[in-house]
């Protein structure tokens, strides 16, 4: 094998959610390539030394290009992702981009916790049963998968994790997922908003299916929408697994 | 507030995936409680001087019950799970149990690495779109709503992450769920199969969905089912976001 290209998880962005794993990728890359946001999230220590190579929003393709091209001249070389490289993020187009250099481009991929798990520490327990994570975002797939998706998923009462679901030229959609999810389930289902997670702008509110206000969803905002179970217990949203169904009853 | 009760995650076990902040709360604790196999994933460092309070695996409500109670006396407690403690793990049950405590108990949920994540980095990037995660125990759950879940889920195109797929008790759920997909997903479908991620045991298997053998799976086993857009990237399963397609056709 020559050189490494690793894909980083770098999870909410805390430096306490990093995963020494996470951590030791970039302390031991020579170039780190990313967005520019998820770079800025990394610690300045940990830059300290290393080439940075970053992009703004719309520049995906060129990025992981970018990044490719650089790791296979020999340098080490990481791409930082926020949450879980994973999930909607870069790990599956520098797949797809570097499938021909597979040979001698060695590619690993360094997980994180996604938004998925921060959203949910931060809200209760919502995940104990099972769920259904799509994402809003119709500039890749066409609303009708996305649609399809949302009632398949309402219908057989899984709990909804909502990814990407409002940006700057996208704000129609969460209604419309929300509405889709009205039909089948109860005005009162909890809904939780975590937007920027462990981050200092960090925001968690509760609402209910019927009370949800969009207005407070911005682009780096996680909803996660219960299922026929999920009830409030405190201030926390819980979906039961049946322990106490099935012990208690 | 009193004393302090904390859900946390170990991530699939191996310390370099533990998070700072999960590091820190078993730390600050004065009592680790948890399933044996999971307070075998602490280190011995990190469990020195603590009371350790660990139950076979049946125990699930003896265990929490004892978590709270240890925690009422004044004593920090973490309740310990592997992967994270918010999916299909002890935090919901933590907050049902302690429902009439939350004045004077203070809960929190410490994220950690999910099994679907480190399942997906291992395999390659199969979960960069819309996902569906069910388990396949019916200890808590009517089979006839996991098996709706499964049709809905594979009808609607999501990638499926497959949690307790097997158990000593429980042989035939796997085959059933994997008949269902085979019904509306074609024959060499990639599927995943990663046994015990990031321990020494580890083992990662990529079947095809009519290939799949189910004697394969162990109690340890995540199973990651693509979705009509997956495929194979040398070794790797990969679940096109779409780049691609909309930047180079």
């Amino acid at each position: 094998m020559g050189s490494s290209l690793k894909v980083v998880g770098l999870g909410p962005g805390d430096s306490a959610l990093l995963t020494p794993q996470a951590q030791k990728a970039i302390a031991d890359a020579d170039v780190i390539v990313g967005y520019t946001l998820y770079v800025d999230l990394v610690s300045d220590a940990l830059k300290e030394g290393k080439e940075i190579i970053s992009t703004g929003m719309m520049g995906e393709m060129a990025r992981c290009e970018k990044a490719i091209e650089v790791a296979r001249s020999g340098k080490n070389t990481v791409v930082v992702c926020s949450g879980d490289p994973g999930i909607y993020a870069m790990s599956g187009l520098i797949y797809e981009l570097a499938e021909e250099y597979l040979d001698t481009l060695e590619i690993e991929v360094v997980a994180g916790i996604p938004a998925l798990s921060a959203a949910s520490a931060l809200l209760g327990a919502p995940l104990m049963h099972d769920f259904a994570v799509i994402s809003l975002s119709d500039l890749l797939t066409e609303w009708d998968v996305i649609e399809k998706r949302l009632k398949a998923a309402a219908e057989a009462d899984f709990v909804i994790v909502l990814y990407n679901p409002k940006s700057k030229r996208r704000d129609w959609q969460i209604e419309k997922a929300l509405d889709i999810v009205r039909e089948v389930r109860s005005a009162d289902t909890p809904v939780g908003l975590v937007k920027s997670a462990y981050r200092n702008e960090q925001e968690v509110i509760v609402f209910s299916l019927n009370s949800f206000d969009i207005s407070q969803v911005n682009m780096l905002s996680t909803i996660i929408i219960g299922n026929s179970s999920t009830r409030m217990i405190g201030e926390n949203i819980v979906t039961p697994r049946g322990y106490l169904n099935k012990y208690r009853k």
